[in-house]
């Protein structure tokens, strides 16, 4: 059921139609020892925004006033800055999440804006998850014939009831019994009255990592969200790890069967921040040295290397150091633009991307340009950024994709259109410069970005050292309600 | 946990302080077989408003679009009779809610706001619920304990539970299942995908009235709910009878108990709209006798009899009519009142009832007034009144009430205050009497009225003839969670 | 120019369809040596709340703040109540303003909403204006010709104008200056750094009076603001007075020619709040008495006198004493009921006016029903209350109405329809009957209303005692504007 | 006056505090002969955003609708996008307006957003402003001497009230008449009901051109917003140029005395979006030259150039790009920060830059980092950025600036501190490297800035080409108001 709570009517998601990009789902945060520990999660989630502008909510837990949630559709900073609002989240024992709305869905609720909430018979606790439940409809079926009831239309809720009906005593072992029955890829933030509690699937294909804030810990999706808060950064959980952080400290256990890492390889190429650690390794440095592999690769004759702001910025600083052609601003992005527009004219539908962009003309004209862009999804805004450009007069348009081709949907809590839609499910290379119609058009090659990430081998083939699904079709984890639904995977093509 | 969503912060509830009435806690309305259901439901819920201020919710349900739900703080005009909202309500059933405020409550979140919905295995159904359960504190615990997830601070939740819980295969039968566990009174308006279904509990406290409307079916609280949308009344639903109703037309079963009927008797006294029709009786014709019975049992020789605007109203035309003293408006109400106040200023707070009431000076100046008002909760107005009228000039005050003294909590579904704070729950009629500083103040008789609601004979105290536990403080259910707490019934006092 | 900031889009005056009621345009309250005097005037303002729902504003002056203002759309109480916005306006001195909007208009513009502020070359000065300019249009003409910029579509902001070009070298003796040069009927309160000041036109046509609160002064439209803030009645302002009131007390001049006082008798029969004293009389007094008027003029055997509430309740309550015929409530009026509904849905604009009033049907039925109601404007409700009640089985139903046929527009600051949508402009009593399809309709005579209205001997046909255009045609100010436009008076038919 | 209208209580400019920039103060947009000319003001406004982001105004002229406008606190995008109100704009013809907020004001009123509208006898014009008057204040107490009324607190309003008091008979000789009497700096964009009308002041400091669109012609503050709307580009409206643009062509006066151009040349460096083309020379590409002078004059052994996001961006492409030291994203920017908080928590107060800025920290530890700002005002952000770096490991920091030192406020439009706050104005270069505890810091210089602006000679002394008062201390335009208050000119110190 949905429930016509929220968000404002009409909204037009200017990304579903132009923005042609995949987008993570989720961020999280967790605080706990630290006096008003909800302004710390608010702050975290600014710094996580990124990985979700729909919706965020922020739990928090005080002696006096026990739990108390806020959950609003909007950006963290239009509605978790605002003293009226942060007083009523009192408490040194805070978690959060922001959440991306996924495109063409009928209409979200605010009843599906984590974090969720249950109270058990030895008292409540929250969760926040990052990533997706591939098993989520035959758990819900079954709960709801054993008598529960969802609220939510977010798989995410599972977790909660199957928390709820465990035949455990405490809180962190019904959490791992609940996560035992769930397939898929999760990081999860959770809280009780006084524990923080972070846990990540045994792949460990979404992030999670731990800081120290003063004598409070905090756990996040990314390094970059411990920058703001001025929290140290201490490791990364390990994949198949549950901590559960007290005011006495930090208890690890490995609750789950062990399995070769396969993090998501596309969180360097474009979710996470550059600025963020992952792995020990920048992400911005990751990305610049794409840039470089690409013009090993992919070298031509240009004199311009000019980005697709903002995301194709570090590759093409990359590819214009090593290839030696001059680095430039060609296209300029509106700084006030923002995702969605309510009930917008018809001529503002019709904008697209020029809302966002627009070519520096006097740069450009009569050069032979190199653009480099993150990835190529649906190849809409490719053609648009093409005939810009060209209609600004370049000399040549040659397209440098720091990515794979995009050819098949993930189902670990990241937004992808239905496989027919990537232009690369349907394209081989050749036809896909073609169809954007552009002088040449290059991918990094797989084993190009395994190395840019750190590989110095390329990938494993027989064991691939991440989850790189996406381009691949290789899926470590087989996702039961899609072929249920009649997705077929590459080896059944 | 309670969630900050709404309503909006710092509402200062006038009538908290001044109103110092009794308030119903809810409304309940429901249709099947007429096309866009939901703006009956809206309509009958607009003249159901006096039963709850506070928030309303209606729930649809069209077999293209599935279950739908609105929910709403504020009046019923402010929100459901917008076209944008009830566009997204489609469907030739639904049901609705509308719900009076707690006072002193934490706070409200929209979460608590009916009617509540559960997806079954066999398919979804909302409620609405109008009463309250007596073990509902015990329900909760045994559900929670089962595996149970509460959404909501609210008792009536407990229904929805228990009916997921229920071994029966449709959800009719689960419905019977689940109110047999629970005690109090109430009355459910309920509905399937294609059933309406209506529930009174076995002592009928709550009313409940079923209408005709073209070739569809109604389910009201009240009857002034049909006039306003044309439908024809057909009858009440009686004491313990449940109906099912489709397309197809009305099925009637008793799955309760039999027990004597034990209807409100303070729907008559203030609860209910005057032009609703009870038990065959009209609800104004009650309050005049009312006033005819006083006038006979405390008569005075005085020169003018005014109401207490505007419940007061039809028990003085009755008075003057019976006394013969000349029926006058001696206090105006301000048409522009609402309930609350946001932020109030100091001065605001302070105002109390002349922000809403005003005396006509001319016509009280030098007269003996004989004010009748409906009941006497906390006695905090009827003081400010009567200082108010004293300073208007008047030479004598005389209050006459038009129901017996309230000297005990409802626990079926009615927002009391705590005993101690009744005030003839601590004084005699002559204490209140002197308390008040008026010169005469009478209440009218039980019997007298039981009389006056069509009880020639007065009450039958071996089997009242109606729940009066308020005035006789005889629980016809006994409130168990309540005596948990520590509530005494009068036999242990 | 429309400035589209405000109010909501698409409100739907209920009132303008179904209300068929004259509405009074202003109410003005004002208020110095007072701390806090804006929060007294926002009082005032809410008592005066009928004069006026479409839009409030204050302004007050401090002298470490200066002037500040604020207006908003919507009740008194739902804006001026709240602290936030209070603080925003310091001072001991401060004027307001509630104004009617003006059916049928293209939208209002906050900018419309008064008091008016100008800056002059002697320091700031605001007023606001209860009545209407017939010279307006001539003004406004002339002025832009002189180089003034107007601001809003208000007749109103004429007078700062003609403040502005004054030649004189204080702000009351521009004030004077400017009224001189206007025709028509007001009552304008107005204040500067250290003065509030209070005018009335020679002819007194709207009201104003004066009042003493502790060491300081107020101005209002009705006394009835008085009561509420518990200042003390002290006298009406004199028709052509102009008092000029600072901390020393209060300065009181005559500035214009002298005319005898032609009150508006419509402020008796229904403008005036009915806990009001005008000209030394009861406001419900005269109604009390217009009805027993009625009931001499029109008897009628009959078994149930009842009011169209809530403004035919005093004449009704005088009719059935005068009469002997029983009074009861045979329609009960939602009090959930608002004005405007935003962008309602067409079940919502059909209803009209059943969603405000339900007849009492086990009243009624069988009963020859006596309806009073305090005028028949466009006849539109009063077919509709007819229809109800008799659907509801009344036996026979006479109108009575409390004044005088409404055959002619007001040109002094009432909202009327255009002369043709007067129902008694077009058709005679009989016709009248005949079209609302009751047993019997009659009005009450005007020698009857001015014997109500205090005027023992009736009308002065040489001299009328009050101004009865609305009624009779004969118009004491010449309406210049509206003659310009083609408008016929009596003597040109 | 201050209206407390709006914008919505408490904001926090974060701007105000940490952002430590200069601010343009006003962009205006115009169009004229195209269908539904608002919609191409709208996108417009959003490309000129960066003009002015507190508030925006749109008047838009058609025959059968008269003159409408709409003004909103907030971004273009979130009011002048939707379709409802886009609705209530209609018509060929419509100008419109952005303002930035003046920092530390009291508090904004609508009333004060542009374009302000004014009726004449020969009917309504609306004008939009981008400057300032200097003689504002004097010429406000001369039109208030005279009796015009003002209604905002903008001196532009001046403007309006000066034509309507003009001799002349049609509105351009009004305006012409109007704006000699107006000293400082300006380009106005104006209409009638039948003219598009754009004026740039003597010295032609503030920006202006014209585009073709369709049949229709555009007046914009820069090229960028012609892009957006696929408009071509013309030409500069000249220094002292009229042009009154109808449906049948543009015609050009010049009514202002002669004077040698002196175009801001911050423009240049700052205001201006880099995809704008200013005198035939690209934004983008004087900036970029910025930086290749700035690493001629001030080279340093360094082994990374870092901008400071994002002004910095194109002069650390040309100071990489001169100097052979690598170019990389020291500094990553959260791309959902805004300008103002409403009613933050003391934590985000204290936050600062860190909500905007995060430090790369993987790229900047042990580096010897040259950062390329574009200019220091107040040199709070700088040194916290420089705090940033330092703590992320760098081991030595050299600001290089892109502006000489900023030592003089602005009169012309733009939005400075005083005096005494900018950091310049009170320290040598020396004094502010250690202020900024930098290992060096180097401004470019003011004749680097004119080579690199097109003046390969750099600045003429005798006859500087731009106006560069904010770094020379030289005023083109005598600051008439400022004197009176005390302001003491270069030569006077």
């Amino acid at each position: 059921m949905s429930d016509r709570q929220m968000p404002p009517a009409h909204p037009f998601d200017f990304d579903a139609i132009d923005g042609d990009k995949l987008h993570e789902e989720c961020g999280v945060f967790g605080c706990i020892g630290v006096t008003d520990a909800a302004n710390f999660v608010a702050l975290g989630l600014h710094a996580l925004q990124h990985r979700g502008q729909e919706a965020g909510g922020i739990v928090s837990y005080a002696p006096d006033h026990g739990f108390n949630s806020a959950r609003r559709f909007g950006y963290v900073r239009d509605n978790f800055t605002k003293q009226s609002l942060m007083e009523t989240l009192p408490g040194a024992l805070a978690i959060g999440h922001v959440r991306y709305s996924t495109a063409g869905s009928k209409g979200a609720a605010i009843r599906d804006v984590q974090p969720f909430f249950g109270e058990f018979s030895m008292g409540g606790a929250a969760i926040a998850h990052n990533g997706n439940i591939t098993n989520a409809e035959a758990l819900r079926r079954e709960l709801i014939e054993r008598g529960s009831i969802f609220q939510s239309s977010s798989d995410s809720e599972c977790i909660i009831h199957l928390m709820a009906r465990s035949l455990q005593r405490d809180i962190p072992s019904r959490m791992e019994d609940a996560l035992r029955r769930v397939e898929g890829a999760f990081s999860v933030v959770a809280m009780t009255r006084t524990k923080l509690i972070g846990v990540r699937d045994a792949l460990g294909v979404r992030p999670l990592v731990l800081g120290k804030l003063g004598d409070g810990w905090c756990l996040s999706s990314e390094t970059c969200a411990l920058d703001i808060i001025g929290a140290e950064f201490v490791r990364e959980i390990e994949p198949g790890e549950m901590v559960v952080i007290t005011e006495q400290g930090v208890e690890s256990t490995k609750p789950f069967r062990a399995k070769r890492s396969r993090f998501c390889i596309f969180e360097h190429v474009y979710f996470s921040r550059p600025d963020s650690i992952i792995g020990g390794q920048s992400v911005y440095e990751t990305r610049r040295q794409i840039g470089v592999e690409l013009a090993r690769e992919a070298a031509v004759d240009a004199d311009l290397v000019c980005p697709v702001p903002d995301s194709g910025t570090p590759a093409a600083i990359g590819y214009a150091h090593e290839s030696g052609i001059p680095y430039g601003m060609g296209i300029i992005r509106n700084q006030y633009m923002g995702r969605t527009f309510i009930e917008p004219t018809e001529q503002i539908r019709n904008m697209g991307v020029r809302l966002k962009l627009n070519v520096n003309r006097a740069l450009i004209r009569g050069k032979r340009v190199v653009l480099v862009d993150d990835s190529v999804v649906r190849g809409t805004t490719s053609r648009k950024i093409k005939e810009m450009i060209l209609d600004a007069g370049a000399a040549e348009v040659h397209f440098r994709i720091a990515s794979p081709p995009t050819a098949w949907p993930c189902f670990y809590g990241v937004d992808t259109p239905q496989r027919e839609k990537l232009l690369a499910a349907t394209m081989s290379e050749e036809e896909m410069r073609d169809h954007l119609g552009v002088d040449s058009l290059k991918f990094i090659s797989l084993d190009g970005l395994y190395r840019a990430a750190g590989e110095d081998g390329g990938r494993n083939n027989a064991h691939p050292q991440y989850c790189d699904a996406c381009f691949s079709g290789e899926y470590p984890v087989e996702p039961a309600d899609m072929i249920e639904k009649g997705f077929k995977l590459k080896a059944a093509e």
